[in-house]
């Protein structure tokens, strides 16, 4: 696929009442576009959830960026890999010699607490949101494998440490097992600390088509997926075969592994998230992610870092905003640029978003996009 | 471009309260994957504005189609368009064999008066929603040009007339130049009658890479942009600069002049919007568009009959679902199916859709293409 990733810039993560989301897409572009050393682009797409009509536009014409096409794309907590997914598209089709993709959200004005996706689905008109939702894979995970909710806390536990090394975090505290676990009860067996918090952030990359330099960061593949119908008599829980499809997509295209991965960021919006995605992405068998956390080897130091950033658990998890923040984030990683939480020598790079929320679906979407140093 | 429409379908238009959005989808995709003769698709693009996070995978897969890449996009009222954009595009560069562009919008459940874009929006906050922008497009227009609102009022009753041919319109009521003009002021000059009211409805096109037979109409081109800088020093009005920068990239890009178009459907959101569309896409010259309606030129009948389905001032204006709206009354005009409203011996089609919005910006988004009959 030839798509490079010519530049990055994120805003910092967390609760910004007082900013206004274009304000958020102006730090992330000045940055991306300084990187890239562009000044402009001749399309641009936009994640984005809840950010209402004309976020795209006013983000992009703030820095310049207006006459060109611009859409704005949603794909519930996969909009932002989305929109990176079809930029590069769009760059490998040869349609564009400059493209950007910017992921926006503002959440802390639109909801005090579990986001709720849409009143006309039946399934969260009983009260079934989100957290229910993972609560419910939690539960049936910890009944069918060897693993307790310790077991499941320590994924929080490590993503806290990596996200404490985070300047852009939204929770820069190193929790202790017993802190995620005592923290308020959100849905059973899931705590606070458990699930990822309201965040309002925005992220962009610029792709070209060319290797310029060594910064250049090779977008070697992405896949995008919506889920096939699901329901409580499946194998597996819910999002983990629409991960595992488009994983084989991606990594197929890519002519990779599971393991060849030196880093990743995947969608850990709940500890039960991480766990399943892990086994389905093929980085660990079924039912062993969680030994695979205890042992170390998914922490900063260990033989494969994951969600080296913090994750969406401690980084913060502004929808739109995810899914191009990984991409920054395995960018810094691919060009030992992430300081503190550097993985060394880091030569591939996966990540993973997953979007969940139709009933009878097994998540409306899933990216997983493989990254190459250049 | 590679880019064939095989097939369309529409719902109904109108306030359909007791209907929810994917029902109203549903309609749409049945009847177009039948006209197109596929039992499935390999990708989806949902045009939608105000439609909630899942209301395309729930529609999608309401008729079976899951497990594909669905990408939701807005673009304002340029949003439906947007989708058959970028649906062609991702057929003419060879990703798909068969695509399909929904767009879905379901208004009545939402708002009782004018859409609001943007509680962010410095402009809106003052009150200046969309009938505002268009009504001092429409002064500043009457003051430039030798027309009057009377001259103005009859875009209303031409497409009120070509409404009321149409059997799934929202309005089907052909409306006097006095029941126009005497109807609940908007916003001066703009009454009722002279703007698009709250809507329901879906559409959708299926689209693939050749043509099977004589009944698949050929998508020449497509063009998209977004406005540029704009104010009230601008030489022209509101709208006017991207709608004709727009159409200029797509009449070259199909190799067709402005009046090679044998019949158009363009956005008429309001009166003037049809009139100041058409002068930028060059079927009339600046200031003539109100003469050539009161001539008969743009009616059924008539030389370029302009938006037969009774455009959104008619057949209704439910935002996502317009633009692939119009490029189903285009594939039934261009096929010879239209009916009552038969345009005869049409060949070529333009359709046009512009997205309003931001403040400062000449538009959010613009669409046009040409079409031509297989």
């Amino acid at each position: 696929m030839s798509a490079w990733i010519w530049g990055v810039g994120t805003s910092n993560f967390g609760r910004q009442t007082d900013r206004l989301p274009a304000e958020l897409a102006w730090e992330a572009l000045v940055e991306a576009l300084a990187d890239a050393e562009v000044d402009g682009v001749d399309a641009a797409y936009v994640g984005t959830v809840f950010g209402s009509l004309g976020v795209a536009q006013r983000a992009l014409s703030g820095v310049g960026l207006s006459g060109i096409p611009i859409v704005t794309v949603e794909n519930a907590c996969a909009s932002g890999s989305t929109a990176v997914h079809e930029a590069g598209v769009a760059i490998a089709s040869g349609r564009y010699e400059r493209v950007v993709a910017l992921g926006v959200e503002h959440l802390t004005s639109l909801f005090k607490g579990p986001i709720a996706s849409d009143p006309t689905d039946l399934e969260q008109a009983t009260g079934l949101l989100f957290p229910g939702i993972y609560a419910m894979s939690a539960s049936r995970y910890l009944h069918e494998h060897d693993v307790t909710i310790e077991d499941l806390a320590e994924v929080a536990v490590k993503n806290s440490r990596h996200g404490a090394l985070n300047p852009r975090a939204q929770r820069r505290q190193a929790l202790t097992r017993e802190e995620v676990l005592g923290s308020k009860m959100i849905a059973e067996p899931l705590t606070l600390f458990q699930c990822a918090g309201l965040s309002d952030a925005a992220a962009a990359v610029v792709l070209g088509p060319r290797r310029r330099s060594r910064r250049d960061v090779h977008l070697r593949a992405s896949a995008l997926r919506s889920g096939g119908p699901w329901d409580h008599a499946s194998e597996h829980v819910w999002g983990f075969d629409v991960v595992r499809d488009t994983a084989q997509d991606a990594y197929a295209a890519a002519g990779i592994a599971p393991g060849d991965a030196d880093v990743l960021e995947v969608h850990d919006a709940f500890t039960i998230g991480e766990v399943v995605t892990l086994e389905a992405l093929g980085l660990v068998e079924e039912g062993g992610a969680p030994a695979a956390v205890a042992a170390g080897e998914l922490s900063l130091g260990g033989t494969t870092p994951v969600n080296p950033s913090g994750g969406l658990l401690s980084r913060g998890h502004p929808l739109g905003a995810t899914g191009v923040a990984q991409v920054a984030e395995l960018a810094w990683q691919l060009r030992g640029d992430a300081g503190d939480r550097q993985v060394e020598g880091a030569r591939i790079g996966v990540l993973e978003t997953m979007g969940g929320g139709t009933a009878g679906l097994d998540g409306n979407a899933c990216v997983v996009a493989v990254l190459e140093a250049g």
